[in-house]
């Protein structure tokens, strides 16, 4: 069975542990990608072009807003970033299950222009764990990790947005909801209903 | 976390492998439980009321249809079955999985009485194959298989109706995925919410 990728929005606070769970479910898959950004930023040493990030200059990126190639875009820092539509959908196209990392107004431009995109939310067991780690971390001044916490109470409050929300409590295990999640959409009557026309 | 359980309503034609690919789900699992069915019938030699069926006399029965305590019901070759709602529901209270495997007349009821049911239904991946398996089991005459064949065409154009559908092309592959929507289940946003309001 040749089917079409999911893409598969995933968002949640910083320092959740989403980057360990995706790459968790990721090892040994050659089904499971993450999409590339454009970005408006310039090339640090050593990135490359539709590698790190697609490379662009603020013309190109307001003409992609314009014409609609981009499924969703926000401005961090100064410099804009997007998710580039043609190469989402040609990764989908191939069989390529795409993920997106995103926060949660970009999940929400994505998924008006993609209804069928999978929505998942992965948060840390508890906000203390939360601070826990994000103070573990060590990059972050007290003032900015209390700004994380607010901002991860704000984001707790639109999780009914999504479609499942995965509590990393222990990091194998929330892989492991992420795959089932994955191959679960992918046994969706919708998609599969064509199978049993064709008979 | 103690998650209320799933019930998980199984249909799909005879001979589509429903059992082998259910029974290798449940191996090593005891958060997995088939339900056991109410029946008019008499028991066996061997049979256990509250195992293979809770054994009920047919004023029971009729009672047990008044007074909603079936999810659904059906009649067989002049006997009744149907699945006792109280005993399902304690086994989902005390965080069990249950499984239904009935046809889709009974699914569409269950599906009245607990519109949270996830609904799958099995197939084999072809036509062709089914009447393989169904000639191989050498247990129907040809005329039966011939009536088993068109029931399956029938069935199929209920597919619709149902939340998943597993192609049973590989017992191991089809175990997975069922797997996978269970686990996937239990991770829906709408049973999870509740986690992030306590926060």
């Amino acid at each position: 069975m040749s089917e079409k990728g999911k893409l598969i929005v995933i968002s949640g606070p910083s320092g959740a542990g989403k980057s360990t769970v995706v790459f968790k479910a990721m090892e040994g898959r050659d089904d499971l990608c993450f999409s590339t950004s454009v970005t408006t930023r310039k090339p640090r040493p050593g990135e490359v072009d539709g590698r790190e990030y697609f490379f662009v200059d603020l013309d190109r990126f307001a003409e992609m807003i314009k014409n609609d190639e981009l499924l969703e875009h926000a401005v961090y820092v100064a410099n804009s970033y997007g998710t580039p539509r043609k190469y989402v959908e040609d990764k989908l196209d191939s069989g390529m299950n795409v993920l997106l990392d995103i926060e949660v107004q970009g999940a929400r431009q994505v998924a008006e222009k993609k209804p069928d995109a999978v929505k998942i939310f992965i948060i840390p067991p508890s906000l203390e764990e939360l601070e826990r780690r994000l103070v573990g971390r060590g990059t972050d001044t007290a003032r900015a990790i209390e700004a994380r916490l607010i901002r991860a109470r704000q984001e707790y409050r639109e999780a009914d947005f999504y479609d499942y929300i995965i509590i990393n409590d222990d990091a194998d295990r929330a892989a492991e909801e992420l795959k089932a999640i994955i191959l679960a959409e992918h046994c969706r009557a919708a998609d599969r209903a064509h199978y049993l026309r064709d008979l």
